[in-house]
């Protein structure tokens, strides 16, 4: 097909698929002509595996970069193509985050301690460790859990929470990965992108609805000084 | 303070005041000479506020104004001030997202009997609804768990997923709902604001290591064709 026909199978306007060209981040297709190639189904599935990683993963265009030169070199490991695509995952505001302050220190010791208490094969240089320690460190600054301070009393029930998460998503995680189809590469990849943001994404909306109910239990009924002055009970 | 005090004890440069200022997210100081204003505590505490919602909350300005807003006017209860700033939060991405197909239909009658079953006090239009729908088409189809298709055999499983996934969050909320301080209206918002995204990253990172090390005990030492080319089994 020529590149007009990939832009209206992928709905990908033709001005994108030229700078995905450009950027390598689309195989050029053959040349049939000065000035014309011919796409096909691979190009299809690039070009899906591209705004995968873009829409749903929120990738920069050199993350994407990355992660389309993994899938192409099949002497990278599968399992090393994951490890790329989870690095370029986590957002660039926790990598290298707090490096003023001595909590990431703590923070990473944490992260690294649940990771050899549950046994996980969780790489050294993983981003997604430095994601949770950044998390740690936000959450010990709300003061609420502070899991950083081991002489606090709610530590060690923040500890078993974080133990229980593990084992929680140890298990989906099993179910989840033994469901990746042993297709091509790049289906692959898309997959566990997919699967990853999306499980993400409809757990974190259902923790919010929770939220938003608990809040409505504790604070829509109450007579605060603001309350009265808010006009009907029902008004929400 | 003057203006200078107030960006060294926010970290936030003068240009981003001032254009804070501009747009009204921070309110004005006492005015103390011409071209000049006195900032005081609470202009530090909403700068914090603004900060929060926008690298945390990852809001756009015109959301964050809104949100702001809702703080400031005291008239609008804090439950509802909560709702304004968890729509803010849902990723336009999630908007009416899938509005060309019948998916959404099927996925937001899914949401709705979720939240009927666990009698959620949910708002009929809260923009979280549109966010798990959104998930759930993403998730049909990706034709692994289509909870969309009735006929499916997987499609009970996973509704009870959702369940359990209720149930947990439920608790978990009720928890972290009760430890919202009654202080000023600000800082209670930015303490639900950090307390979302904050424990949503934490328990993403714990599940994409979860994810990892079930894909390394997969995948890593699977004989794969092109396995055998790339070297040493430890390289990872």
């Amino acid at each position: 097909m020529r590149i007009a026909a990939l832009s209206r199978a992928t709905g990908v306007p033709v001005a994108t698929l030229k700078y995905y060209l450009r950027e390598g981040l689309l195989h050029p297709g053959a040349a049939t002509a000065v000035n014309q190639a011919a796409y096909d189904d691979s190009h299809v599935r690039r070009v899906r595996l591209v705004r995968t990683l873009v829409e749903l993963g929120r990738l920069s265009i050199a993350d994407v970069a990355a992660v389309v030169a993994a899938v192409e070199d099949e002497d990278v490991p599968i399992h090393d193509t994951f490890g790329i695509t989870q690095d370029a995952m986590v957002h660039d505001v926790h990598r290298g985050a707090h490096a003023d302050t001595s909590e990431p220190e703590s923070a990473h010791r944490l992260v690294d301690e649940l990771v050899a208490r549950h046994g996980l094969q969780v790489r050294p240089d993983a981003a997604v460790r430095d994601m949770l320690a950044d998390a740690l460190v936000h959450l010990a600054g709300m003061g609420v859990i502070d899991l950083l301070d081991h002489s606090s009393p709610l530590a060690a029930q923040g500890t078993a929470l974080l133990d229980s998460l593990v084992v929680w998503f140890r298990d989906m995680a099993a179910v989840e990965i033994a469901s990746v189809p042993e297709t091509d590469r790049a289906a692959m990849v898309e997959y566990t992108v997919v699967g990853t943001v999306v499980i993400e994404t409809a757990m974190a909306a259902i923790r919010r609805m929770a939220l938003e109910d608990a809040s409505h239990r504790r604070f829509a009924d109450a007579p605060a000084r603001t309350r009265a002055r808010s006009g009907p009970a029902t008004r929400r």
